[in-house]
């Protein structure tokens, strides 16, 4: 099995983990975005949506989207419930994910440590603080009634909250106004496996 | 089982097919997002993220995100394949709408449809028309290879895209550039329990 990807992405990190908690072999192959190697006919030949992450399984198909590709190795393992409405849950946090969290604080992010904050673009990254935060105050809400975002165990919900979280200073987040979201990255940070972006 | 939306919402509409398709009783609570009914602190109670759909279980358990909600209801039904890979497929589609569709198609539909299309947003309008082009050109392409977006049957990928696929016309985009899309959406307004916007 091959991924496509770059571990300073936090879509990429999200793969990274569930295969490393999981303890599964893979062969990792350096994307890197700000040279367009996304967008290579051969790349778009594996992703036609010119996105990382990606993975060919070892039979040649392909998946793609960081959090399809989590509830496809999450399936039958504990980092997906069972019970119907626990794994609807985790799939709730992780659209909300793609939706209301990761269009700022990994935008934000991006804008700052990738493109260096160029000045055509700051009025953006200050217009994506307030959603980020607002993201970020529903993790917070959430963490201080169970101590994983769904129930008393990791699941992939973690994993995808994780992140870009965990980096969000990085966009210009203060994790310091959110106390349960610290200690929960501590939480994940001392699971089996984990690793970190560098 | 209380389902909060506005039928005009695709993300809303999407809930109301899986429930029609499959025959699931419900009440249907309209809200009115312009009037703000889903800032209101008994919305907010319900869905602290302040959007709509959200679905009041019964036993009073609530959940939101109409991707989730999807598949929630279509797990064990024909609308969700029970093949791994298969279902991660249609996961990957969900997530490619929420991330690489709806933040155009559905933005685009709500400035012109919803506010008028104001002077202050026509640049940004202008903006989203090519990211819409581009996922629904994605889509296109791979309806030239199978009836539905994930092989021959309808699954929760195919409501999900449609929500807001059928009225892109609404947001600028031109479907008569995209005959697979057309013949698509016959093929998804002619299954049983076929509910329209209005």
């Amino acid at each position: 099995m091959i991924v496509y990807g770059d571990l300073q992405s936090g879509n990429c990190l999200k793969v990274k983990h569930i295969l490393s908690f999981l303890g599964i072999e893979h062969q990792w192959i350096h994307v890197n975005i700000l040279e367009n190697e996304t967008k290579t006919p051969e790349f778009l030949s594996i992703n036609p949506n010119g996105k990382i992450p990606a993975v060919v399984l070892d039979d040649g198909r392909v998946l793609c989207e960081s959090n399809a590709i989590l509830g496809y190795f999450a399936e039958g393992t504990d980092f997906l419930p069972t019970d119907r409405f626990q794994k609807a849950k985790v799939y709730e946090w992780l659209f909300f994910e793609q939706y209301s969290h990761e269009p700022y604080v990994a935008v934000a992010r991006f804008i700052q440590k990738y493109l260096s904050m160029p000045e055509s673009r700051v009025e953006e990254f200050n217009s994506l603080q307030a959603g980020g935060n607002r993201a970020l105050a529903l993790m917070e809400s959430q963490l201080a009634t169970s101590a994983f975002l769904v129930g008393e165990q990791p699941s992939i919900a973690d994993i995808a909250l994780y992140a870009y979280t965990h980096v969000a200073d990085e966009g210009g987040f203060n994790l310091s106004d959110y106390p349960n979201i610290q200690q929960w990255i501590r939480r994940i940070a001392a699971i089996d496996g984990y690793v970190g972006m560098s």
